[in-house]
This record gives C-alpha cells, sequence and structure tokens, in this order.
C-alpha cells in the first residue's frame, strides 16, 4: 500500500471522533459537543493564548498536541475529568492511539505516540500549556449553559476549583482570568 | 477588557462554526459535518501529508491557515464547492473574518487576516498544499457514501474531475491517487 493511501485510510478511521460525545454543549447549542471540534477549538486558543504561557513554549508543538490529544478516545471513549482519570483507562487510550498510529507510514507513529506522552505526563511547558487550554472551553461552555455538567453529574464547586485550578501550572494569568469567573458562578448560584 | 478576555469572547463567538453545515457526512455517520470538525481534520491531513507537497511547505503555517480557513463562514454560510465561488461571497467571508478578528487583542488581526487572504489567493507554496489538502476528505465521503453530495446537488462527473484536479497545484501525487478512486467510482457508478 503506498503512503498516500495509509495516511488516506487514517484520516478515514479518524472520522470516529467526530462522533464521541463529551458532557458539555457548544456555547448557544443544544446538543453536545464532539471531541474532533472541541480539538479545533482548543488549537485556536492555544494559538490565541501562547504569550500568557508561564513559560515560553513552542506554539507549533502545541498544537500538535492538541490535534492528536484526544485520538485515544476513539478506543477507549470521552470521561469527564472529575471522575478520576484511572491507569487503566490511560492504557486503554493509549493502546487505541498506537493502533492508530499504526496505520500511518513507517515512523510517523512513534513521533506521534511520543508527543501525545509527553501530553499526558504534563512536565514540560509545552505540555502544561496544551493541559491548561485544553481545559478551558468546558469551563467557558459551563459558565454559558447554567453549570449544565457540573449540575448533570454533581460535580461540587470544591472539585470545580481543584480541578481547574491546575490551568496556573500552565498559566498563571489565564487561571486568575477563570477563577475569578468560577467564583462569579458561586455567587450566582450556577456553581454550588 | 483584557487580552485574555478578549480572546474569550473571540473563542466562545467561533462557537458557532460548530453549527455551520457542510453538504457531505462525515464516514460513517448520519448527519452532515460542520466546518469546525472539518478543520480538525484538514490540518491532521496536511500534517501527515506534507511530505507529498510539489512544493517544501512551512508546514505550521499551512496548519495555522487550515485552523482560520472556514471562520468566514460564520457570517457568510458553506457553500459547496460546485457552485461558483463568487466574488460577493468571498467578499462577505472576509467581512465577517475581518468583524471576527477584530474581537482579538490589538495586533492580532492583521496577521491572521493576512494569512487567509494568502490562502484564498492560492499563489504561495503553503496555500497551494492547505487548498489541495482541503479538497479532499469531501472526495472520502462521498466516496465512502455512495456518492451523497454529487447525487444530492446534481453535481456531473465532469464537475468532479475539473474541480479537484486543482489538488495536483498543492500535490501531484495526491491527485494523482484520488484521481484513481474517482476514476474507479466512475466505473462503479458512484459518480455519473
Amino acid at each position: 500500500m503506498s503512503d498516500i493511501q495509509k495516511v488516506l485510510n487514517f484520516i478515514v478511521e479518524i472520522e470516529k471522533l467526530k462522533d464521541i460525545h463529551r458532557k458539555t454543549r457548544p456555547v448557544g447549542l443544544d446538543r453536545y459537543e464532539n471531541s474532533a471540534e472541541h480539538s479545533w477549538h482548543v488549537c485556536l486558543l492555544a494559538l490565541m493564548l501562547k504569550d500568557t504561557a508561564n513559560e515560553p513554549v513552542d506554539i507549533d508543538r502545541v498544537i500538535k498536541m492538541l490535534l492528536i490529544h484526544d485520538l485515544g478516545e476513539i478506543d477507549a471513549g470521552d470521561i469527564i475529568i472529575y471522575e478520576s482519570e484511572t491507569a487503566e483507562l490511560k492504557s486503554k487510550e493509549q493502546a487505541g492511539l498506537s493502533r492508530i498510529f499504526s496505520m500511518l507510514p513507517e515512523g510517523q507513529a512513534d513521533e506521534y505516540l511520543s508527543l501525545w506522552l509527553e501530553f499526558e505526563g504534563g512536565n514540560t511547558a509545552d505540555a502544561k500549556f496544551a493541559k491548561a487550554v485544553d481545559r478551558v472551553p468546558p469551563l467557558l461552555q459551563n459558565l454559558h449553559d447554567e453549570g449544565h455538567s457540573w449540575v448533570k453529574n454533581n460535580v461540587p464547586k470544591e472539585k470545580v476549583f481543584a480541578l481547574n485550578s491546575r490551568i496556573a501550572n500552565g498559566s498563571k494569568e489565564l487561571w486568575s482570568t477563570l477563577e475569578e469567573k468560577l467564583n462569579q458562578a458561586v455567587d450566582s448560584g450556577i456553581l454550588r
């Protein structure tokens, strides 16, 4: 099989990410978001916010991380962040990613798998910023949707603040803006 | 308003792209594709096919072009490529892009508008490749969907070949693979 044909098969396979549904709804829409459109959204958010990162980042690597960061969900499904992300789940995602990347021409799989592992590890400047950005859209979506997924999944405010305060690992400035919005949501009763 | 707040408003505004529907359906799904998930899809396709471009490309610029290439549709809507893309429509898209980018912190609007104009112009190596890649998913989707949008919109094979042969401007190798698939679709009666 030619390299181009391998990539075209890969591109058809990852269509499945458009059918993985998340727990929040895009602002203004009456349906759940899928992980493909979410991936696009966070790439643009990262690009526009790159100068707010705590440490200098290579935005092109950050964007690549975000383009692939959810591909493991094709086999493992989407799990709300407020459920604990178990080792078993992560291993299922990694196996799924390996399967999908193995469809690519030789030599490419390792590169993207290692980028995903860096993202998951969350230890480099690029990964810290990518992970911070990844958490932002669901917050905005809940804030514009009367706390839809918080209410529906019984997520208390303590958990929302605790988990999302990790945004500060990537951008203190960004977390500070969002923390203020979450405090307003507590005041207005959306977040309890 | 702080720069971060401006970006967050922009990010909420572009949620609307998730509600702009295209004319083809993702492979295996019984609904139309939206332009946000399509934008994600073509970014990955460009990344995986970058070495097939006729001329060397800066893949990071190509990806940025593809992340923003459809934002003008928020105000102008999606038009099937087989309808002529009128100057009026393009000017409506450009006005829409200007409006959306004007939400960003000062200095950013010009950069992204000029990237979009380069994409639309289709004259640089990066733009030629980005435009070529942009045409691929609808072809794959139709090939896996019994020619759904070709049949529904009465698009004859001559038009499909004529318009998509422009893929060769970005990658001759890619067009050659797709041309073969389209010929098979003619043989099997999917494309008439």
